[in-house]
């Protein structure tokens, strides 16, 4: 991509985070992404393909920034914390990032019921789990225990816990924390 | 209902059952339920309303099959064994129910991501277990221990294992009965 294209690219996206984040990415619309950044929408089409193109380079950037925070950022969720703090830290840090984000990650969820399971994200999160579990020398499968935590942040189940079923998120998190605990040997927890 | 309309339905859901054995789910139309059962196009529609409709209903039939066994049938499975033998039999009889019915269980999954944890018979299934759990004296918070067992079990991520990362089935059982006993206090697993 020229480097004009590329510029052109992230000012749409940012104007279109920008009014994810004011009306909610549910209501977001081509339009009103191509108004805001000041083009004919026949460029945001051109950039995006459709919609959900849009709502997929979106969440993209959003998943890129929360990659980069829990694989180089800062400890305890970057590297130099021990293996099992991390994993502790690894459930607020999603819950804190896909509760911003909400809206996004319910709009362009994957409806496929295995489809759901290879899309990228997903999987670095998961090599990233079952890696902190063997690090910090996990007694389970690595491979289903990280399935079974990165179950429990699933963003379905995380908003319908705490919409549907009305549970505060301090028992959301006090669940995850009791998880990851399961998972490792007694001396790592 | 009156009885024969009663039948009928009994009648037309019986022959959408072998066609869905026969040739899977996700192949089985209107039409072809029609004709295997005898009858005009439009009565099928009349009785289902649309192809989900059927699918649902075809659901509906299995599933209460699959809660009569785990509620009142011969245990481990249903009531008479202690609740950790009956939680752990629970994972192997999904497993294989499921399979059984796979084809159904995709092709009818609800594809929102928040209503997927509203649907009836999931609802039916979490309650069972969280009893399970507490019988067993978990000393893990009850729903969301059930909820990450159930997560477990989610047909998406059972078919993704089985047939994209070609895990052997005994390993996914296996990955139950460690989930279930971390789930226990020692003296219960």
């Amino acid at each position: 991509m020229r480097a004009d294209a590329a510029r052109n690219r992230a000012r749409l996206l940012e104007a279109a985070a920008r009014l994810a984040a004011e009306h909610g990415a549910a209501n977001l619309t081509m339009e009103a992404v191509a108004c805001a950044a000041q083009v004919g929408k026949g460029t945001v089409f051109r950039r995006f393909g459709d919609r959900s193109g849009l709502l997929l380079a979106l969440l993209d950037r959003e998943e890129e920034r929360f990659q980069a925070a829990f694989m180089a950022g800062p400890a305890p969720l970057g590297p130099g914390a021990p293996a099992a703090e991390r994993l502790h830290a690894f459930g607020p840090a999603v819950l804190r990032h896909e509760d911003a984000h909400r809206d996004l990650y319910l709009a362009a969820a994957q409806p496929d019921p295995v489809r759901r399971h290879t899309v990228p994200a997903r999987r670095v999160r998961l090599a990233h789990l079952a890696a902190l579990l063997r690090e910090a020398g996990t007694d389970a499968d690595p491979e289903l225990a990280a399935q079974t935590l990165l179950g429990y942040l699933d963003p379905g189940l995380v908003r319908y816990l705490l919409s549907g079923r009305g549970l505060p998120l301090s028992r959301v998190e006090a669940g995850w924390h009791d998880l990851v605990a399961r998972m490792l040997p007694a001396e790592a927890r």
